[in-house]
């Protein structure tokens, strides 16, 4: 399998990639809603380019290094999902605005207040709503139509819409749950923009949508936008919402077999340096990819120790090699710098993960 | 607090650091037992150097790129405590062992059987014990002692020693528990090689010790190298076990305060692609240096969304900053590229995370 990479490996399976961006552009362009992906999952140029090229309007960032990098990629509309405060960063938008449409998320007037002393045009932003993960923003209703005409009140910015993430519905148990979630956040949102608009502030995005609820949260009449991520790669995460199967699962961490220390023991040459601690002990967390009957155990740093059903006790000897399917694709594709792109069972070409690294 | 670093940054307090590394090589000499740190926690070379500088007899690697690096800045005693397998990987350490001497460790005949065939003088090897933690090997007493002796007939082997990782030392619920563990560690080896000798295989090296089993294990007589990691830095986890306080917690990551949604909600930025996902949920599992009333809530990958006691409300407003201390350091300083090294409270020094991405 792929003899030509030595392991531990990343592996991207371009024919997946591309059969998961179109069918979530062909999702987006059947509500009638834009596509913002976010480029976190990959931070690679090429996959925004092609995520742009299949009807994307622009590219989520949530790192002013990761959007430098787009930037340098040619990519000319960003959504910076991140309050960007202090004097070095505020410099480094300033420059980027200069050479792409720049749009930022925030939920204070103390951030706001950073934007608006940037100069020239004003600042566009989303201000983020608490849909339900308690992260950022205020409640919908009431708490956010007051905190957009404080935001709106602070010279240099304008405030063109509302944005949340709906985190909360990854702790669905099921598709109902699942669909209720991603509807209550796009309705909470327009039906807080209603509110603006009849208080004078007209809002005109409306921002929703992680993988999981993005299908769901597209069909609410009112939303303009949704930023799902991980959709281009998968992961068992997504397998376990329902939203992926094994087969759209694109991203992998090729591995071999390095020890069989008991009959039914395999321990694989890859662990949380690879693919990432999220996710750890949650069922099926660590998959591997056409091998239902192996069960993972546990990760240290380099090693993934799982563990054969019974009856099965002959297969995968050392030197034997499975593709690792992660918990959380983001996570790993962030430990590796390069990607190996597979395209008809073959590996075809070297993705380097450019925005790796950017952590500022 | 450091106004010239921009945030999220990887910060070392070098005086933290040079303590962690004398009183470890202090220990080590007081039981007569060899050090050999685990460089997987820094992937400096200038760390590792100055470990070997303290009394260091070499160090430990779990991939053959991190010993290329190590090789590169002149270490020349080497232990990669990982089976190499595989014609790419064999090839590369027949050409490590030409400019270090090169250890490793490994579990079966199989494994041995490659190394075998290296050519030059034979390959020293350790074979792994599985003392409880349920990864490599068998367990201590016959079943090991009959794999040593599968092992040793391999020829262009050596089998020079024993050696484990108890992991499962981890889990210890109170000083007492570890310390019972940690010498249980070192015992099951020590009678195991006197088992080997008894059938004529003669073992010189009984390596033992991760950090909170080191102190303990290395008192135990017969134990010959001890090969602790993570103390250079420490994280909660180390605190957890009792084995490290804030003082000695050496590597932080400094963020700022980029949201204030509620009174008593902080959200700081940094998340798992700064401080991983390792000991998600676990009690303490990432503290704020300093601030024993800021709780975190969640990690999600850019956020750290954490939580103030009731009469501290008025604390961190937007634009403070803050040293958050991950719960396991190694998984933490690989998603750097650069650290930031403190000495009298000031930033002295930039360090590269040389070894990081050396996924093979």
């Amino acid at each position: 399998m792929y003899a030509e990479l030595d392991t531990p490996a990343l592996i991207i399976d371009l024919d997946a990639v591309r059969s998961n961006v179109t069918e979530m552009a062909k999702t987006a362009a059947r509500h009638g809603v834009g596509l913002r992906p976010h480029i976190k999952t990959h931070k690679m140029p090429e996959l925004a380019r092609m995520q742009v090229e299949a009807g994307a309007r622009g590219v989520t960032c949530a790192k002013l290094g990761e959007a430098e990098v787009m930037a340098d990629a040619g990519i000319g509309d960003i959504l910076l999902a991140f309050p960007i405060w202090g004097e070095p960063k505020l410099r480094r938008l300033a420059a980027l605005r200069e050479r792409a449409r720049v749009r930022v998320s925030l939920d204070s007037p103390d951030v706001a207040a950073g934007l608006g002393r940037l100069g020239g045009p004003p600042v566009e932003v989303l201000v983020e709503v608490d849909t339900g993960q308690h992260r950022l923003g205020r409640p919908p209703g009431r708490p956010t139509a007051d905190l957009v005409a404080e935001i709106a009140a602070v010279p240099g910015v304008t405030v063109v819409g509302l944005l949340t993430l709906a985190g909360h519905a990854y702790r669905s148990r099921d598709a109902a749950e699942l669909a209720a979630t991603a509807r209550r956040e796009g309705e909470d949102l327009v039906e807080t923009a209603a509110l603006c608009a009849r208080e004078g502030i007209a809002l005109r995005e409306i921002s929703v949508g992680c993988t999981p609820t993005a299908r769901y949260a597209a069909g609410v009449a009112g939303v303009t936008e949704i930023r799902p991520g991980t959709y281009i790669f998968n992961d068992t995460t997504m397998m376990r919402l329902g939203v992926a199967t094994e087969r759209t699962a694109a991203a992998r961490v090729l591995s071999t077999v390095i020890a069989r220390p008991t009959p039914d023991r395999v321990v694989f040459d890859a662990g949380t340096k690879c693919l990432a601690a999220d996710g750890t002990g949650s069922p099926g967390w660590i998959r591997a990819a056409g091998l239902p009957h192996l069960h993972l155990d546990f990760l240290n740093e380099e090693h993934a120790v799982a563990r054969l059903e019974p009856g099965h006790e002959d297969e995968l000897p050392v030197g034997a090699r499975a593709q690792l399917i992660p918990s959380h694709a983001c996570a790993a594709v962030n430990l590796f710098d390069v990607a190996h792109g597979v395209e008809g069972g073959r590996v075809a070409t070297e993705l380097r993960v450019a925005a790796r690294g950017a952590v500022r």
